[in-house]
């Protein structure tokens, strides 16, 4: 079983030996996104349903770190000049900055590869790495994560209204917050009673995670962003801030991730790290 | 069982249901770059290599499929603007100039992903689906195509060997259509010895036909490829025919493509289609 401290440090470690060491410019893109890492939330959110549904979690660190795999692409496409443009990521220069436009994009294109062969690599049964690999290419694709930033693009200089912001962020964020919950609740052979659980509570952390995103590139420092606040007014872009204001904002952020940890009652005691986690991403501030 | 002369037919039936029919621009543009295909070589490898290993090709045409998706996604991805920059593909606008940089990237993407989430639909085995899953995983990404982008844009205003050309080759072209020959032997449950026979087959193929590629950049016939000729040359890309001269690239690829032939003999009669396809595609003038 890898207990709780040992997340962080053993999801850096298992992403370290799946990703290719080779000296080319797109291994060493790879490398150097996979490392400029972040909370590690999917990863995390992966290996604690495992634990949560009863089974030793060792077994699920691969599906942990293809989530992770999948996130990072996302980040380097979305950090393109033809997508956000953003020239900074945590703090570091981002991905096409570093290495170039080109090896950026096959980057990202090998680490999304990356991720259904590693999901393969899981010590797990046969069906379950199909459930897995089936569900993690339905969150990741276009009815999922893809969708989002495809409808995240078409409103652009657009007013949209809450719905249709819900509608974007569940698919762009929240897809793949899912993907994690319900890929630890596979390793684990969890029950639907589970499973309902773990997509209650990902509903809920995943879109307040948006909203609070919405609120710190408004409210919060850059230094501690690693990235410049604003980008967001001057891409045009509509979130919950610009539509609801901060302070509704914010009350709609503690409603959900209230929803999310009520969902997890089904786990008794055992949902307290998740719990707490619901409420250290509502009030982080990066 | 799908006979030889309706595999063109099914394949492109097969794709319009597999690939989404939203109205969305990144929907459009999957649609509008995988109906835009071309000889669908690697999906006719998938179908045939099953029927040759005797089994009904029906079940692989989920496996066929997903095959043209990563072939198209490398495509749509190859020709943006920071990578090859090419306007036209096949007669046609590529998807970038039809549909914005953006909306190709993400229709890329989401084709990569579609292909593992197609895998999966086949109706075979579980393990039949996983070993497909990780072998075209391998076959697409950083140790596979990916990786044969990489060397392609290193080699760019750099001489190089006909050895680091092959090398370049083998993962950028041939990593597919071996894939694409391994899946069919997986689909039809075949032995290492029909396994052997297919990456043989597969290897030849495959470097035959980016061979002819090359040559035919040289001395085709822009209306009859779909796209402007001399394009190697004014990227300033080493290729077989700028290191062995047109007479020597001729021979080479004849020699690949009877060793490719050769290969088959263990299937006997069966192998007269696979036979007459690289003589056709040695033969090719687009």
């Amino acid at each position: 079983m890898i207990e709780r401290d040992d997340y962080l440090g053993r999801v850096n470690d298992a992403l370290k030996e799946f990703v290719p060491t080779g000296n080319d410019p797109v291994s060493l893109a790879m490398n150097y996104s996979v490392e400029n890492g972040g909370k590690r939330i999917r990863p995390m959110l992966v290996l604690e349903f495992c634990r949560v549904c009863g089974k030793d979690n060792e077994a699920a660190l691969p599906f942990a770190c293809a989530l992770e795999m999948i996130h990072t692409y996302s980040l380097i496409h979305d950090d393109l000049p033809c997508m956000d443009d953003d020239d900074m990521r945590r703090g570091k220069p981002s991905c096409h900055v570093k290495f170039g436009e080109a090896y950026a994009l096959l980057a990202g294109d090998a680490l999304l590869t990356l991720a259904f062969e590693t999901v393969m690599k899981a010590d797990l049964s046969e069906k379950q790495k199909n459930d897995a690999c089936l569900y993690l290419a339905k969150c990741a694709g276009i009815n999922g994560m893809v969708g989002g930033q495809t409808l995240d693009l078409m409103n652009e200089g657009k007013s949209v209204t809450a719905d249709e912001l819900k509608k974007t962020d569940s698919l762009k964020t929240l897809a793949l917050i899912n993907a994690a919950c319900i890929l630890g609740c596979i390793a684990a052979g969890a029950d639907d009673k589970m499973k309902d659980a773990a997509e209650k509570y990902a509903n809920g952390l995943g879109l307040a995670f948006q909203i609070v995103d919405d609120i710190l590139d408004v409210t919060g420092d850059s230094a501690v962003l690693g990235k410049p606040v604003g980008s967001d007014e001057t891409n045009d872009k509509s979130t919950y801030v610009s539509l609801l204001g901060i302070e509704e904002s914010k009350r709609t952020a503690e409603k959900l991730t209230n929803d999310a940890k009520d969902a997890l009652n089904v786990f008794g005691k055992n949902g307290e790290w998740l719990k707490n986690l619901a409420d250290k991403l509502l009030n982080r501030e990066n």
